[in-house]
């Protein structure tokens, strides 16, 4: 299979969200082979992402072992388009020594009593390690914009201080992959009513959830600003169609892997005298 | 008595260290009045230094009390210039519930496993606190230079993160004051040799510290040209005399002074409905 998620996906400097498709599937077996039916396409793609998983497996092995350089993957977007679903997609089958989350959720007072860098600064990679982050410092320039709590200038003023922070991370060894989930405004409304619905999910519905959903516009304006502001060959941000979880997990799997491929990745040399040890 | 501290000591952009007297006692009473004996000038300033740090105290009561900004002192200097010595002139009689210090040795494995910022984010100041960083992120473009673990490239690079650095912890609050206490080298012969001849200051010396003595010219050239290129409005250096200890307290707790007096510091609004309350 050949793939080039991040040629495909990646945002540009004039990006405009509303001309962006949720529904998206190109990258899906039924995209290639329209003739398949719904479910053998399904179960294609989820053999095709265990497919891409153990081949991250193989290389995160690799980054590990090298000790050298440090993935940071940041998915960012709407309420229910995905975040945890996600990242549970990523884990599984990875060694969870290799690879690390990070939840950013509203700030302590502590926190707070920081700059919004301080708390993200702390949970970066580690070399070797691949750390991906449930929201980020990008809420500072998302909710913080929409809510008010912030002016247009405190928000170009952040944005030049994230740009700094990123090319600092990327300088000193860091390879940063950005992740907006995009979803639909029904798609949302669906998953909302889905956790209103069943008694299985409805732990999950928090009523302030539908106030932010009103502001729908005022967000998506907020995301776009960001990711035009942000997006550099360094820390690049990709949009990635999020109706469907499949196709969203395939998108996320290629990306991460065509990251890990570009990394030039290879084990240590051996010690030069490993011929002269015995293990007695 | 008037001070200007600030004016008096602050680096320019053409610093040239060899230029500037280690001994220079401009701020000291003997220089004003130069009638006085030695041993009345030293019971004057140090009477003086208490009546500075009583002062700063005052203000960092406010500074507390406002929990709104923050101040971050960063002492940098050669080895036996004094850093250890002016952290205790500096705590004697502050509240140290308002008063943290940081110090930065040779980096640990983790720490290293990071960018070099990471370990000096985790300490910076939180509103209505004063910081002192005993060593910094400096280190990382001296003794890394003079021992040649990163190339003039790197330096830059790095010059220019620790800007943007800066810069970003000024824009969120933080005022900054950075410190290089001056000795000359004849002074850290006689305090390196104090060291090895009394008793209970062996423990101080370390074989390491003569060896980087034997680097002196190299490692003035590297201070020199990282204050020139890090030095700003909102992170000001200053190149402090200190052959003298009583002198070099007296520059630093009065830019210290200086700096709280500079920032608008106040008592917050007490709550409206004061009157209507009764502790009972």
């Amino acid at each position: 299979m050949t793939h080039n998620a991040r040629q495909r996906f990646g945002a540009s400097a004039k990006l405009k969200l509303h001309e962006k498709d949720a529904d998206d599937a190109a990258f899906s077996s039924r995209s290639a082979n329209p003739e398949l039916s719904k479910s053998k396409a399904k179960a294609l793609d989820l053999k095709r992402i265990a497919a891409l998983i153990d081949r991250i497996r193989a290389l995160q092995d690799k980054l590990y072992a090298q000790h050298k350089q440090k993935v940071l993957l940041i998915l960012q977007g709407m309420d229910t388009s995905g975040k945890d679903g996600t990242i549970r997609a990523m884990f599984n089958g990875i060694s969870p020594m290799g690879i690390r989350t990070a939840a950013f959720k509203a700030p302590t007072d502590n926190e707070l009593a920081h700059d919004y860098l301080w708390r993200v600064h702390q949970q970066v990679p580690v070399k070797g390690e691949i750390a991906i982050f449930n929201r980020s410092h990008y809420e500072d320039v998302l909710i913080t914009k929409v809510q008010g709590m912030i002016d247009g200038d405190e928000c170009q003023r952040r944005y030049a201080q994230i740009r700094d922070f990123e090319r600092m991370l990327a300088e000193t060894g860091t390879v940063i992959v950005k992740v907006f989930l995009h979803i639909s405004k029904e798609e949302q409304r669906e998953r909302l009513q889905e956790r209103l619905d069943d008694p299985d999910k409805q732990w999950k519905f928090n009523p302030a959830d539908v106030e932010q959903r009103k502001k729908w516009n005022a967000y998506q304006r907020a995301y776009e600003q960001a990711i035009r502001e942000t997006n550099a060959p360094h820390a690049p941000w990709y949009v990635v169609p999020a109706n469907s979880k499949t196709h969203r997990n395939l998108v996320v799997a290629s990306l991460l892997l065509e990251t890990l491929e570009g990394m030039d990745l290879a084990y240590p040399e051996p010690h030069p005298d490993l011929s002269s040890f015995t293990v007695e």
